[in-house]
């Protein structure tokens, strides 16, 4: 499912969710729903547990989860997690993205160029603080006061070591609740093995997001300190067996956002105004990409990445979509919504307590209509290559010098002393550069820019000049150093004097545009996401009040436990078997793309025991930030790695519906039957059911 | 704005609209409202004025609208309607799409493969008649009588003259009302005179449904009868001086479809369950055409109509979300909706008379939901190649011999009698054939057919076997005859025998298909088309019941006339004049495309009156399908030629809302004064002017 947060929407709306029932929930450690899991299952976490669960799970500071298997650092998570780094360390006529790659012994396994993880140390409550700094304050003031506390605890949490630590300021329960995460980084990550794209992402599309399924959707990496393998001595233990049909399961991840708390008025803008013409891009993109990549091998290889991230984000949309236009979901909304209201109005203390936050959001929301376009164009850089990377950069990079001036708590969030080893980290690496792609995607991007702002806008004229997006596309890849990670090196180390130098076409578009792109960000902030947090956080208080505790928080990408068990579903009236086994992924395999084997499987077919079961499904309450996680059962021991969702569980963005939303996994002893027998690795298969080198 | 019909979806849902306000309207020619005409303009049309616009005016029959010019069957239509014409004509290096087509004399005009027009002889009422044959009919039965009916009454007007007569029954008021349209044919049309794309359509995409609005999009064809030009004694004088702001103009051709009188259960499904996705496939194809043209002039020529048509089809939806997401008017219509149902549900005679057919609605729009994309697929051909060339050929062969066994009224109504000549027509075209162009858009489209359906449905199993999408559009391409028309002609002529005969892979395909698409066909036509009509014909009679008559039809690409006058609009508070001029086009040329002038145009510069009006707009109540419609004055003039609307007309299709729905035209001023200076055509100017050869 991958991070579908690159996709992420102008929206930055979050707010709490409800009461849970069935499964439901994703728990912050700190608040885990310990009695409703000894009421169903007779199961209560010791200390210990929760212990080795916080630090054996792991964060992919770009979008995912992964979890330590080792005792020396061996790291589990997705195939389609490591794309980027896959892609990256691919060189000449090797392709690691689709060939796979196997380290023999440890002086194999190469760096990944742009892989940070993060270990979950604490969880500090900072309510009292942040509310005590936003006090009163609305609209600018109010973000503005958010920052700076939000700086200074950071640093402060951070205490002077940046390459150690990383601390983030989240905001829970739609700031009803702050907390202070703070992570060890490992930001020297390799990768040890990756098996063929074809058995990771077997079925391809037409698969994703469906189930029976037959994926090995795995990478390991190794967290390395000091260039030696890192001391892990918190982490999961392989069961060689995998789960049963029934089992309690536990997936502990990062699921990266979820949006069950809006109310319909959020939901119905949010669709008509985001998700429509966000869905349109993007299907625009993949036929782009789609049409691109057929003139070769290695078109291919430059695309692919993106390809499958907006594959995955078109099933993710259109998921949502067929959610919100549910007339049954619209209508338990509408009435969730008319109840509250009504309630919040009912008395004169309430009505004094909550005021009108509803024409609150009425009024956030037509602001919304008017800046979206020109935020997503400018802001987000839809119009300069959103999906490419020489305009990122060079963005990244004049921000970067300019922010570094300001005081930490002035700075825009993203350029905090906190965040800013990750930023330096991600424009330093030494990533291949395709002038051919870039060319292409910003060629099209500044078409879009031309078309959503249209023809006559300032911005359009100015960024165009005479030229077509075609003729400046072209001028500024062949033009532009950028792709050289050195010269970005120098940018970055220069600061400001070396950009107001730079003859940089590329930086000097990032320049051109920079003052109004602030602009339109500053507007939307101001007039739409702070509004719309106050009110969003109204009515999450009034809910409370209303309703009581036991609930938990919107999705945050940070560390969330959901518990649950192993279990089939109904599709049209037949049920949905849990298990797929490697008999049914011989049988479904066809020898066309994306239902291709790979040579090591075809070859490896007579030595498999044919009842391994490979994949499985259970009702644990995930989403997109989810993969890569462990699936752990009560010893607290792997029984799988979660790579998807069914397509019921797209919906789980808005609302969980335990009969049919369905997390799916790799089972492991599928993954130890074939790094043993298929790419007859018994190193690796070795630290695996032994836990150490 | 372009036949947006080839896009049409899969609802044929069409209702009365409302009670006309304003310059509102599209207007039968036998229901003129000649009262409120009066009353706001103090005109009145004679009747041999209106002998004369009913003559002139053209429909060409794939979609567009034009007019005769000239006593000698000269006709003025859209260069954007003479596409298809000016590719096919162009052979080896000339390209006629660009460069434009120049016929010095009457030798050089060369006959256009695929054009046909339709001059309207007459109106017959044949409501009576049909109402006695569907009598008390429901689903299947209700289809198939007037399926009967239709066939049995086509017949008889075209009395076994199908070379020279075509009629179409036609359903007026959403069956209030039955006519007969009976059309001359006109087969043999010829090419005169086509400017150069870059002037036609200055501006391009992003001017597109634009004003100010600089474009010389007319294309000239002359009629032929027995090898010579035809004998038009009715046609539209040209006023060389074009209208002024305030003079009343009328618009007549023929308006595609609008939904002005659907509910709002209706439209709501349409936004979700088709406008949407359709919205989300058409970018898709867009983005995938716009790196095909990348690769080069060959390839930007094989793909520039289609792109074209995408373009334009995209900004049409767009524009429809927009209203259909807009709150007023989604309020006001579910007032409206609401009002009636209360009124109908008022007394029991009433509830006697009508029923619910709300729940009806309800009911097929379920099945609809169910349907849709199955429907779309496989029946509308969009995973077959849609867009492409081969399928549709094979399929229309391979429906067209069998559908010839059977009797005409049990046909599908696309192969009645009354069809068969231009369908003939089309399939035997001698159309230019690209390999390449037609297997990356068959690659793409199955591609689409097995995601859509996903890669277990028995149909897609059949289609693809054990290939990729690739692979088979490539050994489809390579392997077919297709591409020749004698090919395609020896096949219709030997109909089923040669069919059966046949082992070109796409006719073995399109037969393999059939059944199922013919299924998923009936399904659709027997739950969801056949019950909507009915609904919607008891919806309309009853709001008739309450709110009386002076209303019209939903558009039906049928003639209608439009009345109005020459007007600006407020945008923003600030006003936009009406007119444009040549001055302005020189100042908004850049030199890069798509704002490029030709060279004729930069060379003529110094001769032309600068003060020239080029482009004007009027609030003529049009849609898409009016393109190349003329616009005329009180004389039965000619003064300018519709070729787009702004965009606040797109929503047109739903509600006219006469404060800003503005079309817009290209001046006859314009014309004379560029066909004489720029292009140096005294013959055709002269022809113009004095209104023959």
């Amino acid at each position: 499912m991958k991070q579908v947060i690159c996709f992420a929407l102008t929206g930055l709306l979050a707010a709490g969710a409800g009461a849970a029932i069935a499964d439901e929930g994703m728990w912050t450690m700190d608040h885990l729903p310990t009695k409703q899991m000894q009421q169903r299952y007779g199961f209560t976490p010791s200390p210990q547990w929760i212990d080795l669960v916080q630090h054996a799970a792991l964060r992919l500071a770009e979008g995912c989860s992964g979890s330590f298997v080792s005792a020396n650092g061996l790291v589990m998570t997705n195939h389609h997690c490591a794309n980027a780094c896959l892609s990256q360390l691919s060189k000449g006529h090797e392709d690691y993205m689709s060939s796979g790659y196997v380290a023999l012994k440890q002086e194999d396994e190469p760096k990944c160029p742009d892989v940070e993880l993060n270990q979950l140390e604490s969880i500090t409550d900072v309510t009292a603080q942040v509310n005590a700094a936003t006090a009163g304050k609305n609209g600018a003031d109010r973000i503005k006061a958010e920052r700076e506390i939000g700086s200074k605890l950071e640093q402060a949490c951070v205490s002077g070591d940046a390459k150690t630590w990383r601390c983030d300021m989240i905001t829970l329960y739609n700031g009803g609740r702050y907390a202070m995460y703070k992570y060890r980084r490992y930001q020297d990550v390799r990768l040890v093995f990756a098996p063929e794209q074809s058995i990771a992402f077997f079925g391809g599309d037409p698969d994703n997001f469906n189930f029976p399924r037959y994926d090995l959707d795995v990478t390991f990496f190794r967290a390395y300190v000091d260039g030696k393998p890192a001391n892990t001595p918190q982490f999961f233990k392989f069961d060689t067996q995998g789960p049963k049909d029934g089992d309690m399961t536990f997936v502990v991840g990062n699921p990266g956002s979820t949006r069950r708390g809006l109310t319909w008025s959020e939901l119905s803008a949010l669709r008509d105004d985001q998700l429509v013409p966000t869905y349109a891009l993007l299907s625009e993109v993949r036929g782009v990409l789609w049409q691109y990549a057929r003139a070769g091998q290695q078109q291919t290889k430059e695309s692919e990445e993106l390809q499958f991230g907006i594959e995955n984000a078109i099933k993710v949309y259109s998921g949502w979509l067929q959610t919100l236009n549910d007339e049954k979901f619209i209508q338990q909304k509408q009435q969730q919504d008319a109840g509250l209201r009504q309630w919040m109005a009912a008395t004169p203390e309430r009505r004094a307590k909550y005021g009108d936050p509803w024409s609150d959001l009425q009024h956030a929301q037509q602001r919304s209509k008017d800046l979206s376009v020109r935020f997503r164009m400018l802001e987000r850089g839809v119009g300069f290559g959103q999906f490419a990377q020489l305009f990122q950069d060079a963005r990244t990079l004049v921000r970067a010098a300019a922010e570094r001036n300001q005081p930490d708590g002035q700075r825009l969030p993203e350029f905090r002393e906190a965040n800013l080893p990750a930023v330096q980290h991600e424009v330093e690496s030494d990533v291949p550069f395709y002038p051919q792609y870039e060319q292409t995607v910003l060629a099209w991007s500044l078409g879009k820019l031309r078309q959503a702002l249209g023809a006559d806008d300032p911005t359009v004229h100015e960024v165009l000049g005479k030229q077509s997006p075609e003729q400046l596309a072209q001028q500024l890849v062949s033009g532009s150093k950028l792709g050289d990670a050195a010269v970005r090196k120098q940018l970055w180390d220069g600061g400001e004097k070396a950009i107001e130098a730079s003859s940089d076409p590329m930086i000097l578009l990032a320049r051109k545009v920079d003052a109004e792109s602030r602009k339109v960000r500053k507007e939307y902030e101001d007039e739409v996401k702070a509004p719309t947090d106050k009110a969003d956080e109204t009515i999450a208080k009034a809910r409370f009040d209303r309703e009581g505790t036991s609930s938990y928080p919107d999705a945050t990408f940070t560390m969330r436990l959901s518990y649950g068990k192993v279990v089939g579903w109904n599709e049209n009236g037949e049920p949905v078997p849990p298990f797929t086994h490697f008999d049914g992924l011989y049988k479904r395999a066809t020898g066309a793309d994306p239902f291709k084997l790979p040579d090591s499987w075809i070859k490896a077919q007579g030595s498999l025991d044919m009842s391994t079961p490979m994949n499985f499904v259970s009702d644990n309450d995930i989403i997109g930030g989810n993969s890569g996680s462990p699936v752990i059962d009560r010893q607290g021991h792997a029984v799988g790695l979660i790579f998807d969702g069914n397509i019921h569980s797209i919906g789980g963005d808005f609302v969980y519906d335990g009969s049919n939303n369905r997390s799916v996994a790799v089972d492991t002893a599928a993954l130890v039957e074939s790094v043993r027998k298929v790419y007859n690795l018994p190193r690796l298969a070795d630290e695996l059911t032994q836990g150490h080198l």
